[in-house]
């Protein structure tokens, strides 16, 4: 027999059906027992009349249940307006335990206000069965398959760039080493290096969603030292706009079809409103973002800290934008060409073709027109100080290159500000820090 | 201006258009000058009348133009019959030169024939500029979308576990090592732990897509450091057969759209007959695998070898498969429990209830119903004389964990026999193995 779904029972009135999940709740008295049973997509009322002689092996069994055990129930679904559940109930012929229940769970989670987040992490099997919880990572998967839908309906390719690295060339100082057989292997930061690669190839359009690891030695709410990283990179553009323009669509798109699926969900369980943005994104000069900070808010800072945005600028930014452009999205450009990684292209003026994207008051994500021309890449990457170790790399622009640019995307991070969760530990299936490795 | 592709040239006859790509090829005559321009689509021919005096700059460009350059051309296309490429021509009324070829190319990456693989790898870059090398790439993208596609459509949510992992718990010795600021991490082997873990959280359906990490030391064609693993799990299976069932489904969706869109490419690029394998898939039990290899290839084995498929049995499986059910593909079950992984059930009488997917004679899967039960599980991890390592993955099973099972595939090794390539060195964008960091 085949497994309904709670969210499916409706259609089975007064059919007998089979159905399983985790017990979350027994109510156990003396003429009835209920049991309440959870699957991945709801929970349903499971009835015994206890006066029924033919239910003496069913109450036995009850009799027995422990909370958070696993059952399979064969049973008739009936319409039941009294039951405040869903408004129906299962009157089981047969109960089968899968596995039990053994220990009393190290906290309750179904509410974890009181729960220290490290505990919660330390038994986060636990911690997700919270519904809250696992509604994230159905939301971050539904977010990201729609962000992939409009890149495959776009043409872009899909492809696996190598995490083990040669050599620790993008930045030398947050990169993890590994033993590699007798030599020593890096783990990539991301997959910039090689999604221009596939440019340099003649893919055209180049998409990835894989780790990325930074041995970055801090804990804030926003850092992991491994994180999901949504990659893409395109060629034949003709500046930075096309990748701002690309970047703002596919968020739009997926926002859309997110909010069609969750749009009550979110609102119910995490508060939050989620509204669809609307195209196109508003874009503004660092600059003049501090210039507006000030007059607007009274926001003043020394201008040696105006070569970037400071964390409380980022969070002004949600209010610029609201209060500017009645949008939660801001694209920031102009940023110093020389704080910017090497490889972001200047123009003849030295300006960087470059930007940030700010959401709701944080950074997600850095995107560039890329420097495409040998000699130009060759002259940036000296200019860093960068050698040997980036050869192989300025050897992909040695043999036509075709102007390209791109983004990257951390979906934890992004998660976390579409759900209004303060931290990315949270939106992470297992975080990882320089503290915690485990489970 | 827009730019539009080759392949999307033919709605554009007679109008002005811009089209950017590589140089393919330039045949430079006394009175005409004809460019080959590639994109990830397709080839044109560019014609340039050097009678015409408004061309001059144009032929001045093309004299300096080298192949493999990379251009940016706007001009008008016409139906032109007979132009043997496609039928149409571009009269270019500009060409921009977007990045200039400086070197001659270190091979011919038209004609690999001649090539050697190692010396194509040092320039994968070059090497992937190859129609069909770039092709599987194109082609392993489709085929993975449409294995999400399949499981979205069955409610599975896309996870991403960490790579970065506290203890060598799955197996210790081909596990590699990462310096963790002042202690060590280990890389996953693969998600098996964690995926797990989503099932005793309660996910019911995961599926993740990521790297998976082997410090195996052996150079054969179908070994890497690294790779990239589809790996499905899910819950309140009723037994082994749904796992099997599921895999089975979700490859022929996969192969049915992939099939719809390249199976001309695959039979003109690759010379295989891509078909798409009939429901169910046959199984057949490792024993009678065995015999029925001797009585119909005459294919003998020492008994001992009989614990496993030997590469030669696998090899044969394709002819059987083929023979015995017109199939590709074959599942193989009852192997000897003690020889497979702690977490795979057995039944009461010690059967293993797990399988391998065979295609085209090579084993492409593993998969199996888990051992769920807490006290089966300890009992199972003893035996192997695992300890406090796999206590974190012990301690998922204490509190519920509902029947669950799963398998994984290396979608490198997939593409490998999909479109009949020797070797997985080939099928990754970037080849990782012992002797091989670079690029």
């Amino acid at each position: 027999m085949k497994r309904i779904r709670v969210c499916d029972l409706a259609t089975y009135y007064d059919k007998e059906i089979e159905i399983s999940g985790f017990i979350d709740n027994i109510r156990n008295l003396q003429w009835v027992a209920f049991i309440i049973l959870r699957d991945e997509t709801g929970k349903v009322q499971i009835t015994i009349e206890k006066s029924e002689e033919a239910n003496k092996e069913l109450i036995e069994i009850v009799n027995n249940l422990t909370i958070d055990s696993t059952v399979k129930i064969t049973g008739k679904v009936l319409e039941a307006p009294k039951v405040k559940l869903n408004g129906m109930e299962i009157i089981p012929s047969k109960i089968t335990v899968t596995s039990k229940s053994l220990e009393e769970l190290p906290f309750n989670y179904k509410d974890l206000a009181n729960v220290n987040l490290d505990t919660r992490l330390d038994y986060r099997f636990i911690d997700l069965r919270n519904e809250q919880n696992a509604m994230i990572f159905r939301i971050q998967s539904t977010l990201v398959r729609y962000m992939r839908e409009y890149l495959y309906n776009h043409d872009f390719v899909e492809i696996h760039t190598p995490k083990f690295i040669g050599a620790a060339s993008e930045s030398g100082a947050d990169v993890f080493e590994v033993k590699y057989f007798d030599r020593i292997a890096y783990l990539a930061q991301s997959p910039q290096f090689y999604k221009q690669m596939a440019m340099a190839s003649g893919f055209g359009n180049f998409f990835e969603v894989a780790p990325c690891f930074r041995a970055e030695n801090s804990n804030t709410s926003r850092h992991a030292t491994e994180f999901t990283s949504f990659d893409v990179e395109f060629s034949y553009i003709n500046d930075f706009y096309d990748v701002m323009n690309l970047e703002a669509e596919m968020l739009t798109y997926a926002l859309e079809k997110t909010s069609e699926i969750y749009k009550d969900k979110i609102k119910d369980l995490f508060k939050i409103d989620l509204e669809v943005p609307k195209l196109p994104f508003p874009i503004m000069k660092l600059a003049d973002v501090y210039k507006e900070l000030e007059e607007r808010y009274g926001y003043k800072v020394a201008a040696i800290e105006k070569t970037d945005l400071t964390t409380e600028a980022e969070k002004l930014c949600y209010k610029l934008a609201k209060d500017k452009f009645n949008h939660e999205f801001l694209f920031v450009t102009d940023y110093p060409a020389d704080k910017r990684a090497f490889y972001h292209m200047r123009d003849e003026n030295g300006r960087l073709l470059g930007y940030d994207l700010i959401w709701r008051g944080v950074e997600i994500t850095t995107g560039a027109q890329r420097e495409h021309r040998y000699e130009k890449i060759v002259a940036a990457a000296k200019e860093k100080g960068l050698g040997e170790d980036v050869k192989f790399y300025l050897d992909f622009f040695k043999y036509g290159c075709p102007p390209h640019g791109g983004f990257g995307i951390g979906i934890d991070r992004l998660t976390m500000l579409l759900l209004g969760i303060p931290s990315v530990k949270e939106t992470q299936f297992l975080f990882r820090g320089p503290n915690r490795l485990n489970p």
